[in-house]
């Protein structure tokens, strides 16, 4: 039985800080200043975090008030809580083209602050969930039937790709690492910047037992073919004899951005992220028909609650905001995906009329779809290095993706370099990614910015 | 290495549901009607669960606002989220009269929106702390030197008491169960109903590396002799040649009723439970120097916060809660500690004067310190058991204690029987714990509300 959750101290953090927080909404959000140099800040970091919107904290606000009693409780008053929950789940699994069944929310505390964790705690159910389908499976059906072959490793085996957020790939690694796991990481094309179906189809061994693949990627935008994936493997799950593949998704940049339907796609998992669509730092992991179709096993004790796959009563505040937050993309996501992608569009021809031929775009590639909000762009040039212009800015707000972490100095980003992105070009990389309420005058004061900055980067160097 | 967080069920939930989740408050919080008979319901489970003090619910929504970025960020706006925190750390600190970089805040998501959660992660921490130890340096010991005996059990030995919270209890019965530790049950005494130093201390053997005993216990109130079990235990540490033995005090009962001094009681480790003392549903560890004097091993993979021992970013809304919470216990214990102890005389003192002699107390020990707020009674007589008067009363919402859960019927407490309570008084037992709010003109109303469900139900028996 792998006992990975002990002992184990992963200081590495993860790639997708926030370069800041400030952020300036011209519309209907507070307008928070943080700039020292007395000018508006812009922020185009939402693929990092987003703030929360005002119906969403106006939830959370009032279930503080009203339903800080036991949801679990049988007598009059949990039954206000229990319906905000309940409400929350339908929200929440319409959001995703599930049931509310299918919803697990996942925790909302201390390790919810942050892109990395949310993602982290419904991946460790899911990693967890496929080394334990694998030990009660493979190793039954391997005694008892002798359908397999004895030189095949004992292991589990998972395949996933080198474009992973933190979250899935640290763990993997250290699956691998001490030998909990075999683990395959599939190259994404150079040239499409997408995990390739074949290249996936060919990574699979008879002790495969979970595939996991972005749905999208943070950096570059780009939509991996997960439907595509997942029936292919079905096809090969329905041949039998074999250990059926679990398929999983993270969709936590998806969300909020594109159509993200779960029976479409054809998943077993897809985990989902609040802080990634205007919602708190809270969690939710949808397997399609939990304990029934779908295998999950607990990581922590527990009371009972959440159906027994994750212990503790429910955190109503939490759930509320994200319900509601839910509900908006229900109700609004072709107006968000519409916006967002013409206010990219503008950015991208601002961008390419200003710095001309001296632009390379990231976020490009043939044949690849890419998320509405995201434009990866370089700035070509000597000392134009995406940290150093982003520190210059005096209004943006944004990240440089990897390479932004403290702990890797300013090295490109490592998802640049395995989408072919040369060194050069990757090193001056800006993630810029917009949101619900990034105007056309954002972008022109951002384009502003950029031109300024860089004009006083060339005549220093 | 131990491996029980992967695969267990317990299906088995709290003893601490609170019975109701309406209440009525006299003064400052808002009023919540739940009743459907038209009278104001008075809540007097405020050891199941507190409402949010105002003040804390501003600090939450603030915090939603304010700080939504990631504390973790070396730029510019992190550092509004991380005094946030920094704070929080400070007050939750001062509170337990430990420092700022003694408090892991644990998690406050799906997992504590329940006491037994919120306790069960510090818990874990805790247990999986003591386990990881022992392998660590008794084996280490044994193998190197040999100074101990071959005949000594290999498994850790963790000593705790019989009336401890379901978080400690569970978790033990797994670890016993699955081979992973030897856990030695220490029975209160059915005189004081307090676990006796002398009782701790006869179970001490060579491999016991971890004591945990509550502060106070959730149905009598009986507050736990835990200064003098740690310098005994203190005295043994210091005999050398001996693994270490790790003190643990679960205080989610006692804080924000009596002082509650870490470094006084002399532990390692103390269990800070949020909506215990008005908070939202977020805990912390109070851990003796985490890392240097103090052992603490991580559970989760994660991002490198909380210094490691808890993955995630810190949820800065909750974590400004429980700092303002903290800060508002020291600021006013003894104001808060008198008067619910004055209520509760005088709670105490209505009820003895309407039931006379059919009035038996379960919070009343020879030589044992009592909670200011527990009022722990029977109202003797055939018919009159505690759940039953409970869903009589018109006005009164509270708890009959462990017995109270569904899933055990209407069985009477197990803590009550363990205390020397008679089966037939505390098949009648009522736990009554009034807050911060409670009036004289509640109790006049509830002990009316006993009197005229009593007389109601001993007619129709």
């Amino acid at each position: 039985m792998p006992s990975f959750f002990l002992g184990v101290i992963m200081a590495k953090q993860t790639d997708d800080i926030p370069l800041v927080m400030g952020h300036a909404f011209t519309d209907h959000h507070t307008f928070h200043h943080y700039s020292e140099m007395n000018k508006e800040r812009i922020y185009m970091d939402y693929n990092a975090t987003t703030p929360l919107e005002p119906e969403v904290i106006q939830a959370i606000t009032e279930a503080l008030q009203d339903a800080w009693g036991n949801p679990s409780s049988n007598y009059i008053a949990g039954a206000k809580a229990k319906a905000m929950i309940n409400q929350s789940r339908e929200s929440v699994g319409s959001m995703v083209g599930g049931r509310a069944e299918d919803i697990i929310f996942t925790s909302g505390g201390t390790e919810v602050f942050f892109f990395v964790t949310i993602v982290m705690n419904a991946n460790n159910l899911v990693l967890n969930t496929a080394v334990e389908h694998f030990r009660r499976n493979y190793r039954a059906a391997e005694q008892g039937e002798g359908h397999h072959n004895g030189s095949i490793a004992c292991l589990p085996h998972i395949i996933t790709s080198n474009v992973e957020h933190d979250s899935v790939k640290l763990v993997a690694e250290h699956l691998q690492k001490n030998g909990k796991a075999d683990v395959t990481i599939v190259p994404v094309s150079r040239v499409t910047a997408r995990v390739e179906v074949e290249d996936i189809i060919a990574a699979v061994r008879p002790n495969t037992c979970l595939i996991s693949v972005m749905l999208a990627n943070n950096e570059t935008g780009v939509i991996m073919p997960l439907q595509e994936i997942c029936q292919r493997v079905k096809s090969l799950n329905k041949q039998g004899e074999r250990l059926r593949i679990l398929l999983h998704t993270d969709a936590a940049q998806a969300l909020g951005k594109i159509r993200v339907d779960a029976c479409e796609l054809g998943v077993d998992y897809l985990t989902i992220v609040g802080h990634k669509f205007y919602a708190p730092r809270i969690g939710a992991l949808y397997v399609n028909g939990p304990g029934t179709k779908t295998l999950l096993y607990p990581m922590l004790f527990g009371g009972g609650q959440e159906r027994n796959f994750r212990p503790g009563t429910e955190n109503t505040p939490m759930i509320a905001g994200l319900g509601k937050a839910a509900e908006l993309v229900t109700a609004n996501l072709s107006d968000y995906e519409s916006h967002m992608r013409s206010i990219k569009l503008y950015l991208e021809e601002r961008l390419k009329a200003v710095f001309k031929d001296k632009i390379c775009f990231n976020s490009h590639y043939p044949g690849s779809d890419i998320l509405p909000n995201t434009c990866n762009v370089s700035i070509l040039g000597s000392g134009l290095q995406g940290w150093r212009v982003l520190s210059n800015c005096e209004r943006l707000l944004a990240s440089v993706g990897a390479a932004c972490h403290s702990v890797n100095g300013h090295r490109p980003s490592h998802i640049l370099l395995s989408c072919g992105v040369p060194t050069q070009v990757a090193a001056n990389a800006l993630r810029l990614s917009v949101g619900r309420g990034t105007t056309k005058a954002d972008v022109d004061a951002v384009v502003d910015d950029l031109r300024e900055t860089v004009q006083l980067l060339e005549e220093a160097h």
